[in-house]
């Protein structure tokens, strides 16, 4: 019998990027697709592959029958269900924080480490952060070349990482602002939010996004380290299966909608040519190398949006610092970094129930 | 008698700042302010320090009895015209690229290498690029007490670094843009500002900066590297003194209006903790910490534009790497950026006249 999908979180934001994912693939190994959500958004109806389908509400019942159940909700909801989940059967793929760091639970990228899905004690898999996961593809391909020693990466980060609250919020203040010359004098932008209605408090951002960057994503972690920061370093660890590999990350968020971006500063155990890693990537399926600076090509997050693969260009060596390369990645944190992910995680263990 | 200062670009952006600076010193060491600007803005009127005065045009004979002239005007123009005026008896403080890389030019940032303006065999001092300058008051005072290793860099640059024309390239983008949902698709904003007749093409940027960031600035120098990120290592040698300064800079263009923003990773020869680097940042008179991250306090440009000091924040201990700092600094690239520093070297002249 053709397994059982689940996709709990159905309506939120990645959710919806999720049902674009399922109905955007040729074929789909799933006997049935249910759809669940919090008990407010249970009753609507969603199409996905031609079928109307009715969300149900959050219960240990939607579960039954499930054999893997996708998690697109808060940490705290991931917590509480992805266990309950797993105590009815279902295998748990979590895009939650709840359990990425967890050493019985493998936080998994089909292309760096597929062969980590089968040991799962506690019926969750994780799937990583989106900072982290919009370069892995791109690091784990030249780790297998090169053998990845130290990174150092500051990310230029989309306000939908913060769900569609961040998306309406960077809108609702470029709406404010436009047309109105600011961005010129400190705390103009500040005042004209304001006076629009929008005051910083009201904000999912701690600082305007309208004409600002912002160096903070994330939860305050202590020695001056934000969440999203030690995620990059604790998750590239484990993804990679280097424990000891050093890390340094900043997280800025910019005003772009969707797709991060990180300019990452890699150190490898052994020599690595421009050439060397444009033969890496050329030869990763979800790798695009979108690579003449010469001519004015590289990536950027307006220009790749919505897609799936990884985009990396500026590849450039290091002129001071042996074995290391200079990159810019660019990958979309609503598909890859997020639903997309998730779903190649599934569909790698459609087979098992099949 | 009191030096005569001449200020070459007047009618410029920065050359605007500029005079925006000398109308707010309290008070100035100068007999007469020359403004001198390309032919077609000559006998424009612009009121400095309560006086009306009309711009000259640029000739041989406007620098006659000048004893500084300030340029702030591209790369030809002041490879023509600041040895012309250094060969009128005036010294040339040049905020352009011409001349920085001249081992006969000093380039000098005042609170880091003051020491250098008197060694001038050409009659010119170089101002240096305002993504290096930005960070510059910081990592002086750092490496005075720690001594700089290594430096890795990413910047997030303002579109007044392109001059009036970035400034209003983006403010026309996001008119175009705003209130109409787009970033969710690759060249859904590219689409929409060729429908406004923004096409990019026409634009002083490669790619859209409306929902985007470019890591592209400056021209292409080869082997993957652009102008500005050979700028940032070359000129952060020469100004701290260190010719085998380990750099690598990935410079990158954001939609913010002016002040330049960089995530730092910064390595030492010796020891270094938040606590003693919080020290020297507060005993530096043009530094301003904003660093309480627990509280959401940091540095953003839209937060501190328009001020003279270098603001740094989110400063940690890496992780990973010994005696090596992380932190975030925000510096106006119009004030000490360019204009700001330029005039704080003919302040420091200007005894040399009186």
């Amino acid at each position: 019998m053709a397994p059982v999908l689940a996709l709990v979180g159905a309506t939120g934001a990645v959710g919806t990027v999720m049902i674009d994912i399922i109905n955007g693939r040729e074929t789909v190994p799933w006997g049935e697709i249910r759809l669940i959500a919090s008990a407010r958004s249970a009753g609507k109806k969603i199409t996905v592959r031609g079928e109307e389908l009715t969300v149900v509400a959050l219960s240990p019942e939607a579960f039954d029958g499930v054999d893997i159940a996708m998690f697109d909700v808060p940490d705290e909801i991931s917590a509480e269900w992805a266990p309950i989940a797993a105590s009815r059967g279902a295998v748990a793929v979590d895009n939650s924080g709840a359990f990425r760091m967890d050493d019985e639970v493998p936080l998994v990228v089909p292309e760096v480490n597929a062969d980590k899905v089968t040991s799962r004690p506690k019926g969750i898999i994780a799937n990583p952060n989106c900072t982290t996961l919009s370069m892995m593809a791109a690091l784990g391909a030249l780790h297998r070349e090169f053998e990845l020693k130290e990174l150092v990466v500051a990310s230029y980060q989309a306000v939908s990482g913060a769900g569609k609250e961040g998306v309406d919020r960077l809108y609702a203040e470029l709406e404010a602002v436009a047309g109105k010359g600011l961005g010129v004098r400190a705390g103009d932008v500040r005042e004209a939010l304001e006076a629009a209605g929008l005051p910083i408090a009201d904000s999912p951002f701690p600082a305007a996004l309208a004409f600002n960057v912002v160096p903070s994503a994330g939860s305050y972690k202590g020695d001056g380290w934000y969440s999203e920061e030690l995620k990059v370093r604790n998750e590239s660890r484990k993804i990679l299966g280097i424990p000891d590999l050093k890390v340094s990350a900043t997280c800025v968020r910019v005003p772009v909608v969707t797709t991060h971006s990180l300019a990452v500063h890699a150190t490898f155990a052994r020599e690595v040519t421009v050439e060397a890693a444009h033969k890496v990537f050329e030869a990763q399926p979800t790798v695009v190398l979108v690579d003449d600076p010469e001519n004015g090509v590289f990536p950027t997050p307006a220009d790749v949006v919505g897609g799936d693969p990884t985009y990396v260009g500026r590849v450039r060596q290091a002129l001071d610092f042996p074995n290391t390369l200079d990159f810019f990645v660019c990958g979309d944190n609503l598909r890859k970094g997020a639903a997309l992910n998730t779903y190649e995680i599934a569909e790698q263990l459609a087979p098992e129930f099949s």
